[in-house]
């Protein structure tokens, strides 16, 4: 779902990845992952849907660089990293990004 | 799939979204839009993917600021922009960022 990140400037994290066939535990992974995120400092948010063809795009809101490159260097978070080499993505793109302006709509 | 992205910096367009339940030629837009900003100055690539809430997150790329208000601004586009609003969306999040690095991984 949405993340209700705050007034820009802050950060993002646009992690694309195709899954392999292997599954071994990667749901209960993610999950895992994404509440240990929302507990590292500076956290914002996260926006995360994979399609049926495995193809995913998850995007975690940080509210500085510094807490970009806290979260990537997390002990938990890089043995996930090191599974997801070994076992999860047949392929993946990061991006980091600064975003600069934004702009919510919501049907009323 | 993934989007053939140059050496950083470029920009992202992070667009997150909610769909009504209401199709009435949705399908055919957002092929049509895909297609019409492929052909945009600047234009760099897109991920896209919809989850089966209907909640899909799509990140187009642009060489530029100046391209992205470009592809904000195009007559067909803000035509389908205000159809979005009248029909196809419940919630919309739009981020514009620029991409300061990134790592792109691949199993061989």
């Amino acid at each position: 779902m949405f993340a209700r990140t705050p007034e820009p400037p802050y950060w993002a994290v646009i992690f694309s990845s195709q899954r392999t066939a292997q599954d071994d535990g990667y749901g209960d992974m993610a999950d895992a992952m994404l509440a240990l995120a929302a507990g590292q400092p500076g956290y914002l948010g996260v926006e995360s849907v994979r399609g049926d063809d495995g193809f995913g795009i998850t995007v975690s809101y940080w509210a500085s660089e510094d807490a970009v490159v806290a979260w990537k260097a997390e002990g938990r978070h890089r043995l996930a990293q090191a599974e997801g080499y070994a076992c999860w993505y047949a392929q993946l793109f990061t991006r980091v990004a600064c975003v600069k302006r934004d702009h919510h709509w919501m049907r009323v």
